[in-house]
């Protein structure tokens, strides 16, 4: 264990829930077996809300040393005045360089895999950051192009792939394409084999209209669009099938014959994996050097300070990512 | 008990698994607490699915001696060779005439409400029926206008009405009308009463974007059409909210704040419906004179005969029709 590095978990806005939820995953790392991990950002706003015991370090060679006893953070800067529920300036340019800091450990191998707290996009707009969310800005300093970074949300019973994303639902039919779902799933496709370690990673389509279209009379793009690119996969030697219509592919059943769902749009995603696992879903970008997740919520401003704040989806993150990096350090050349 | 009137449940098609289902369900009759009822259809296709007794009837008055011995079956006509899983025209006109008469048999007062067995569009459409579904076709002989009759989804722990429903997706923005939620909203919020006898129904309405347009940057549907509905609803003293973020909208927690969630499309509320209640979810037709459910499934040709199909969304379906009629005769004003 001790030639394993650490996990980097960056802290996100120090006004929102993710000092909570890190320390609350620190507070349960013996009974979740959690991996060694630190937190960077500013101890301060873990203090502010949070009782428990901090290790202020500033070498990553302390976490080893430090984690059983306390939860090591590495701080970045000092974020200002912090008060929970109410995000400034200062904490936004604090959860900006946790986040550059933690990326950057990452990339040296410094640290195994990186997990990245919730940000205000707002707030961040407001100091400059111009990019659509920090999937984007990890892409761009990794040097992968954006398309090929790919977002699946993840839970114990359902792992999704929104193919498109933050659009207005007007414009999804304009922009499926089938250059945008082959690059979609084959990105998927390697996505599972290399952090899943799922060796034929079975991949099932949803139709973009109800009942898939029903053989197009509810819509064409099934047969335009989504038929012709599951068939260029299947060439490929990929496991794809469908479309299917969407509204059936979510139970149980359904859902064991297949390791991952493209969907077409953002709620159609979205709506089963928040419906079924709200409290521990995994926001994992496929298609990075190194892995990255962050729990599937946001920063809950309206919670924030108050001790109400669940860390499951932290601890799923956490988890996610050191198994992910492990499946990847087991086969390098997936 | 004598004093109420059984109710009926048409077979649907006879080459799918509607007939194993009724036939299921009055197995259950005892552990599930059923109200008597009789199938119309034709008794061979029960007799074709299902070893159990099975009592011919020509007089409704005879449900309630025969109910507890055997599942009563009061026969329509011939079907004709009926084979599982191979629909054709005779089964087609026998499940549209077993339809007619339970309609009949409901609207006369023979029957206390109505379960309608699951049938094929497809093989309808090819002897002739020109309505989109039962729904239609049901509403029209009781008189009530198409948009009045409103579609709503129920399953234990959720309902749902989509107000929009067979339709390609990038249809929806333009059928999104203020006029269309305020007429579908106000059936659902009097079907609530009336049916689940809900005093004082909170509708909670999802967005049609993602994240509900995020104040516009995501499409401006809600600004504009959503939202204004909203207002005219509350002016009318029903307790609307939202629009919200859909994938926020259907986890327990969620859930919990509203009575039915209504949704701009219907892969937007059937993917939580089925999701979370694929085997138990009923379809409740709103704003008839008679209550009309049916179990939330089809056919399902390629299982049937092979005693495999569960029944327990009809069970949840004659179970609601049940209630539904009790709410309604107790309160006949509403």
């Amino acid at each position: 264990m001790a030639s394993l590095a650490p996990l980097a978990v960056s802290m996100g806005d120090p006004a929102g829930v993710g000092p909570e939820v890190i320390a609350k995953a620190w507070a349960a790392r013996s009974i979740a077996a959690l991996p060694r991990f630190f937190a960077v950002g500013d101890a301060r706003a873990i203090e502010r809300v949070w009782k428990g015991p901090v290790a202020k370090i500033n070498d990553l060679r302390e976490v080893d040393g430090a984690f059983d006893q306390a939860l090591p953070v590495l701080t970045v800067e000092d974020a200002g005045e912090i008060t929970p529920g109410e995000p400034d300036a200062d904490g936004a340019r604090c959860a900006l360089h946790s986040l550059e800091l933690a990326v950057g450990l990452a990339r040296s191998g410094a640290a195994r895999a990186l997990v990245t707290g919730p940000v205000s996009k707002a707030q961040l707009y407001d100091i400059g950051f111009n990019y659509p969310g920090q999937t984007e800005f990890v892409a761009e300093r990794f040097g992968v192009a954006r398309e090929n970074a790919v977002m699946m949300l993840a839970g114990p019973s359902l792992r999704v792939v929104p193919m498109t994303t933050h659009v207005a639902l007007a414009d999804v039919p304009g922009l499926l394409s089938i250059d945008l779902i082959v690059a979609k799933a084959r990105a998927t496709a390697r996505g599972l084999r290399r952090n899943f370690g799922i060796e034929k990673p079975r991949l099932a389509f949803a139709g973009l209209n109800p009942h898939a279209g029903e053989s197009g009379a509810l819509g064409h793009e099934e047969i335009e669009v989504i038929e012709p690119a599951i068939a260029i996969l299947r060439e490929e030697g990929i496991a794809a099938v469908g479309p299917f219509a969407a509204d059936t592919m979510f139970h149980a059943r359904a859902r064991s014959h297949y390791d991952a769902a493209l969907c077409c749009y953002h709620d159609q995603a979205l709506i089963p994996l928040k419906a079924l696992h709200f409290d521990d879903g995994v926001n994992i970008t496929l298609g990075l050097p190194v892995v990255r997740t962050s729990p599937d919520h946001g920063t809950a401003f309206p919670l924030a300070g108050q001790n109400q704040a669940e860390p499951g989806a932290m601890i799923a993150a956490i988890l996610m990512a050191a198994e992910a990096a492990a499946h990847r350090a087991a086969c390098p050349n997936l």
